[in-house]
């Protein structure tokens, strides 16, 4: 009971916002519902521009018509936010972000509603402990269905978050559809809490991934395009920053500073396919920054966004 | 003695199989003979399959006559395995696993048997320390024949394992040739022990290099010809990994994570050409897993492979 | 002042060199003066040879015109060396070797005189504190002149070395010619101090960057033309490693060994886009070594150099 009330208190003092899913003080079940659904319309760059180049872009560019990882409520009833309310990107690409404590177990309940391409699809989770039959990759002649869920198939992963399991981690499609599927945004992370770790105030998801001939965050490309994420002097903020497709990128915030894995200062970090790694600092910068992939070919092909830092 | 007890009594209780040197309680001489031989038939996928793809593939597309590291008998009397008895993979490709302790000094004695294609060839070794004349790297002006050791040719390198070498290294060609030696797989390891440390139940070598037209584990590319890693719930295993080549890459193994360098648990890492690391676990995750390449393009290309662990 | 005292014992006794500005005992204000002149003659190989492949280059393949970072005297009097005296690098690639110590304000008074283009630039400083106003990027609708200095204009970045800003950082071009900009060597590096922290005997900037078709080291390429580096055997020796471009590399040297930031011994390790490191160690081995990128295409296409280790 002290333990909780000490919990409960750090959660308060740091002002924490927007948790789906309330803290746990003990181990508890945590059920997700998920299907693969069309997003046949997605536009990489709804603003129609090329900010760095300063050019006009087409939708016949940037319109790439997907399938993407979509939560829903129970027994997949009906479609809500992929993010939780008041996160700074309510778009469908990541995934849901799947929230955890240590200790917790995890069902996924997946559904392929796949009525665009058709395909079969799965999901493969990074970090967590499973059971060979909740691993979601196909490999021929070996894999069941949990690799291979053909559309209209449903199944349903079994996870646990250990004590090795705190930080952020990707899940995606390993179906034998994977190489198309991940080029369309079928991914999304994982956010495993310690136990008695307070929420951070503020927690923005940067997934750099290629996506037809642009390099985007959650899908879309260019300043005015990537999500916007937002705070206040004062909060706590965590960057979940993952890497999806085949390039190794730099993950650069404009201003700022943190300990990196191993306890020096950076503020530049390569992040490689399937890495991923969950940043913290204290805010104390007021003004409109930029955080972008330092690879310049990549940065020069959209994958830059803005951050905006309010004073108190 | 009570330390060389202590030591004794470690490994036995760690149940240690396969040392092909028996570790050592003070610090000793190893002597290793080996020699670049042909290997004119080597075949990438010998079963003849794409196993991401499902699609056949022929020899024509497969077979790399190329050069290797080779291990032999004191004074290359004859060949012997390039891994030790009980090793998963006795494949020619990579070269000999030369193992030692803090303290011991290395003499490689190399000879050149190139008949295939008749070039210079050399042995550079990382993590170790010696004089230039065993640096094994060509350099116009510079070097001496410890870089450029032309067919028919000896040359013995002199090593020193410092408290600083424990770990696992990169050795490769640095000769005139090693543009196309390395493409051909003329790469191996060094896997130094700490004074006490014991040796793992298993050693598992990934060596991620491309080859031709395929991304290749071992020399081996897709799932029934790379190397297939057995383990039994209970045992320490130790995970060799190291890139070669031009490219970077995410080692990834399904169901299990490890303690990066950096303290921090992690499933996936990133490893660049002549970068290397030991990762070690107690297994306790029966069932058939994956391991590979995260990175997507690799992965599809062939750098995938299957790891079994049987139950107790 | 027995603080003070123990600082310049240990200086002292370490028999440091060439320190442009001395060794503050409290914080100060450094301030630079910084100019983008023309290059128009560089030659990323003087000695028209690539001593990889043991072929001539000529002049119409290695002349690359381009704007450097060049360091002046007060209010641009006159230009002086780009590294203090005594530097193992006296070219114009890198920019100005900036050097300070945690707690220092900095002011680097910038002045674009490209007569060669006519382009913007700006300067975009790691590691450091500031105001967006110092940020020096430019982004359409929000940034103000310091990301887009236009010929003949000025600009002073007023920049604070913070306790997490000891170590060495990236500068950069980040105005609307940003990628035809750091293509042409516009980057250079920050060289912070912790307070009590003793200078090293020997500093070593290297820069890994593309320039045209060649992949170089401070704007050079092959051995005979990349730096040349030197010390003596009891010398504190220190490597500042830094990438540019959309590459990762992996920096080796010959014969040595350094603790990586996380602890491990390692004698390779990655540097993408904008990342950076500091190596030090108290240099044992004398000889002539090689350092270079491990990516081996890298290394092919010249970015490969000579460390050479005087006997005491």
């Amino acid at each position: 009971m002290r333990r909780l009330a000490t919990i409960v208190a750090a959660l308060a003092g740091m002002g924490a916002v927007a948790c789906a899913t309330a803290p746990a003080a003990s181990a508890e079940l945590r059920q997700f519902w998920v299907a693969a659904t069309p997003a046949p319309t997605w536009n990489m760059a709804p603003n129609e521009r090329d900010a760095i180049h300063n050019m006009p872009l087409s939708p016949s560019q940037t319109v790439f018509p997907t399938v993407v990882y979509r939560r829903y409520t129970k027994d997949w009833g009906h479609p809500i936010p992929n993010q939780p309310t008041g996160s700074s990107n309510q778009d469908l690409i990541p995934g849901p972000l799947l929230r955890a404590r240590a200790g917790d177990r995890i069902y996924v309940h997946f559904k392929n509603l796949d009525t665009l391409y058709k395909r079969p699809h799965s999901m493969h989770f990074h970090g967590v402990h499973y059971k060979p039959s909740s691993d979601g990759a196909y490999v021929p002649g070996i894999s069941g269905r949990d690799g291979n869920v053909k559309p209209g198939q449903t199944w349903t992963y079994k996870l646990t978050a250990g004590s090795d399991s705190v930080g952020v981690w990707p899940y995606h499609d390993h179906s034998p559809s994977m190489e198309d599927s991940i080029a369309g945004g079928m991914y999304g992370m994982l956010s495993i809490l310690g136990k008695g770790q307070p929420r951070p105030d503020r927690e923005f998801e940067v997934v750099f991934a290629p996506m037809g001939d642009f390099q985007t965050i959650d899908g879309r490309a260019f300043v005015g395009n990537t999500p916007v994420f937002t705070s206040v002097v004062g909060q706590t903020i965590q960057w979940d920053v993952m890497a999806m497709g085949s390039e190794h990128h730099t993950f650069h915030v404009h201003g700022h500073r943190w300990k990196s894995p191993f306890g020096t200062d950076v503020d530049t970090q390569t992040v490689g396919p399937a890495e991923t790694f969950a940043i913290r600092w204290k805010e104390e910068d007021p003004g409109t920054w930029l955080y972008h992939c330092h690879v310049e070919a990549h940065m020069m092909a959209g994958m830059i966004g803005i951050y905006h830092v309010r004073p108190k």
